[in-house]
């Protein structure tokens, strides 16, 4: 593994890779953040495992598919993994992202203080809503819905966070898509249609909880 | 199958389901939902399937694990597979559900409308700071977190939502499970210590948003 990773080898290695490994990346990344954070110099995959859940084995084989980054015996270097890391998931520079509707949830993702200190920066706020519109969260102006199509290409952002009802989203999907957005987090509780090449993931609190109650259950 | 499961059943079953299959489920109820609202009787797992972009065969494979619900050429009765799911998760009842944390994302969640229809109400709301204390959210007055040793088992609370600052999130998850919660869903960013058991499931917008970021990448 040479010490910058280029975007040929990943766009070669994310053909191989599946997507549920690709899924567990950004866990290892937050575990070995709270690692730093408690001062921690070195961590090994049963250790990381026991702290995840995870068994080791599986970190070791998901880690592998990048070429591996510890010593048999030593461990991992955490500062060493969490920067290969940060390279493999391109959050070693800042992203823009576009936060389309200023409801509760626009507004706690908007001062939420998690996402830049981990790649992220929200640069704009949208709504539909004429009463919203031009008021201040966070410092930014809401934006009228329809200036999509110019803020988006103008501040580059690829990536958009969807809290809106379930009425407006695909619709507004539809118009973040054909402003240049190629990454969608969906809030909204429906399966959005996207063409190739746009990736969407989706946060629905009741999916969790109803994946909690089938062990609750009974 | 039996016209009803039994949680002898489901015990029994859960042992054998792998936790990703279970997972699922939940994202299948939402898509029959869905389909149900748009007038949609029959479906297929192919239907589902590039609905929801999944293969039919996993979407078979899946459901077989509880002793499949189609018929070979029929395909799936919507309603009858939506109320074979929620029994299965358990969401053919309504569980109350405490939220931890009165900040804007507690806000949120306590307005969100989506939780009622798919089985969880939000009954009560506590907080750490005196000045939210005694406000009133969505009808609800916020608690001083003290109360939570006696709120939870009062209203038979099974399941909190964490909603907090990294920093309280472990020693709130601590009084909530000495207080009965079995079920957490947590929203800080960190990894929760919980005693068998006790069930835990997170959200965390960065890992969804890093999880795209490695395929815009380069």
């Amino acid at each position: 593994m040479p010490g910058s990773t280029s975007s040929h080898e990943l766009d070669l290695m994310s053909e191989e890779i599946p997507d549920i490994v690709i899924g567990r990346l950004p866990i290892y990344l937050r575990a070995l953040n709270q690692m730093a954070q408690m001062g921690r110099e070195v961590t090994s995959s049963r250790e990381l495992g026991e702290f995840l859940g995870i068994s080791s084995a599986q970190i070791r084989k998901d880690l592998s598919h990048f070429g591996g980054f510890g010593k048999q015996g030593t461990g991992y270097h955490v500062e060493t993994l969490r920067n290969k890391l940060q390279q493999i998931l391109h959050v070693d520079r800042e992203w823009p992202v576009a936060i389309v509707g200023a409801g509760y949830l626009g507004h706690a993702l908007a001062h939420y203080r998690g996402f830049t200190p981990r790649g992220f920066r929200v640069v704009a706020v949208f709504d539909i809503d004429p009463d919203k519109i031009g008021q201040k969260i966070d410092g930014m102006n809401v934006m009228a819905v329809e200036r999509i199509a110019v803020e988006i290409p103008s501040h580059s952002i690829q990536i958009a966070m969807l809290a809106v009802p379930v009425e407006v989203a695909q619709s507004l999907a539809n118009d973040l898509i054909k402003a240049g957005i190629r990454g969608i987090l969906n809030y909204a509780p429906i399966n959005l249609a996207v063409p190739d090449g746009v990736h969407v993931q989706y946060i629905d609190p009741v999916v969790e909880l109803q994946h909690m109650t089938f062990y609750l259950g009974g």
